[in-house]
């Protein structure tokens, strides 16, 4: 595939919209779908081209990419433009979804003779629009070849989990470990500033103890200045990692610590957290704000 | 302080042992006293003098160590030794802890007369043989700054938390998020592995994510290999996280999560766990050992 190529891109939401900019500025000729005007308009101010529906974005395109917000939007996307698809086009979707819908997804396309590539999205989406992120995918082997150069535009390293459903799992192990370290890593932190531990002193000693991790190094500076601005918000992230346990419940495995993470995160959104980031967990445990506001911790 | 300085050091497990010889072989006057006589021996042969008892220890002793496995065993032994401390002696546990029992063990020695400092201990034994570990340390500020070369001698990094309690507090809330994390990786990984996601792809993959850690550096490689030597065996870490649990809800603080790391950690007690390595909690996730062994995997 060569920049000549001809993309459908529906969803371009914040890791979707990064991915197809990414596209439209690497020369491919790159056509957009989105229910949000804003959004839309993000994608053609980089030269992509609005469609007037799913339907005309796919018409005549020889990779349609889709990035949606949940799993059943996904497959429903996919039976609506599957019998409008060219007939050599390739079939990627880029959303965070359950092994299931993944595989019924791949079944739906394969059944009409298109290749289906499973292609999860690492990191944060300032991330994806440097192309500076991980891809985790799996599906048709001879898909895959082809849509090499744009996996290279995309992303920085592509990670082959040899199938849809295996990508799409691996994808929601990931949240579902770090959106739980984030969980405990905030209750550390109150119960640290219960006891009048600095900000500055608990971020600096953890980094020397078995404690650390990416959660610690990246969204603890953001806890400390009380920064809810949302990069990945709670909303988001309780869906992937209710998709993660719910998974692991159906393959039989046990994962009672990432549910009562996910638990906290039903409850940051119980609170009406769920536009702000994921780090507003912390605010669950500290409902007055007190051990959380830096200043006024000092006075506890 | 020089090393003329006479030292007792009470309790030389793996912790207090590493300890006891790193000033032993500084060339401090090292007098030990443990209920193990193999783990006096392994201090004997570097120099150390076994003692008979614990008041033998300290008897003219100018810093007395305490390094015991249960907070009851680090008072108790304190109310036994301290009337028979040198008038100068400065007081150093160098136990993991409750905030609760640093703080009276605090009151029992300066009540005395004496300097308290609470000096947790950071990474592993293999670390501290070599003085390369980070100390938590609160107390006396004229007993940390006496004590400063042999804390030098001891550790690598000083942190300072300005009370015993503050030190105690903060070796708990490590282990507290520490444990927690290797108890979401073990579910990660074994749920990984019930998709037929390789060993290898996993731990390479991860370390592309926000579920990287110290745990899945260190901790995901010995679980890879089924190695369950105990470096920190579930027993301990039980103790830590229970204490650290406990000191949260004394405090006022849930820890819902890390509550539930707890119940993994004594559910691989229950299973007969206790004497192994910590990773040893992603057996109760797979009582089958199908998922862990990478051999039988693949035909699962």
């Amino acid at each position: 595939m060569t920049t000549s190529t001809k993309v459908a891109f529906i969803g371009v939401g914040k890791m979707g919209g990064a991915v197809a900019r990414r596209l439209a500025t690497g020369g491919y000729d790159v056509r957009v779908f989105d229910l949000n005007d804003a959004a839309v308009n993000d994608c053609v101010q980089v030269g992509a081209v609005a469609a007037a529906s799913a339907i005309d974005a796919v018409a005549g395109a020889d990779v349609v990419f889709t990035s949606l917000p949940l799993p059943e939007h996904v497959l429903s996307m996919w039976r609506e433009v599957a019998p409008h698809l060219a007939d050599s086009a390739i079939a990627v979707d880029v959303s965070t979804i359950d092994p299931a819908t993944a595989r019924t997804t791949a079944e739906l396309l394969e059944g009409l003779g298109h290749g289906f590539v499973s292609c999860a999205l690492g990191k944060t989406p300032a991330a994806a629009e440097n192309g500076e992120i991980p891809l985790f995918v799996g599906g048709s082997a001879p898909a895959l070849t082809q849509l090499q150069p744009l996996l290279d535009r995309i992303g920085q390293q592509t990670y082959n989990f040899g199938s849809p459903e295996g990508a799409a799992m691996f994808k929601l192990i990931s949240n579902l470990i770090g959106m739980t370290n984030l969980a405990v890593l905030a209750e550390g932190y109150v119960l640290a500033r219960s006891v009048d531990i600095t900000p500055e002193m608990f971020a600096a000693a953890l980094k020397d103890t078995g404690a650390c991790s990416f959660q610690s190094d990246v969204r603890l500076p953001w806890i400390i200045d009380n920064d809810y601005t949302a990069r990945f918000g709670v909303t988001l992230a309780a869906k992937d990692v209710r998709l993660a346990v719910d998974a692991a419940a159906r393959t039989g495995i046990p994962t009672p610590v990432a549910a009562q993470g996910l638990a906290q995160l039903v409850s940051a959104i119980a609170h009406g957290y769920g536009d702000e980031d994921v780090i507003a967990m912390a605010k669950v445990l500290d409902p007055s704000s007190n051990l959380l506001n830096s200043e006024g911790a000092e006075h506890v």
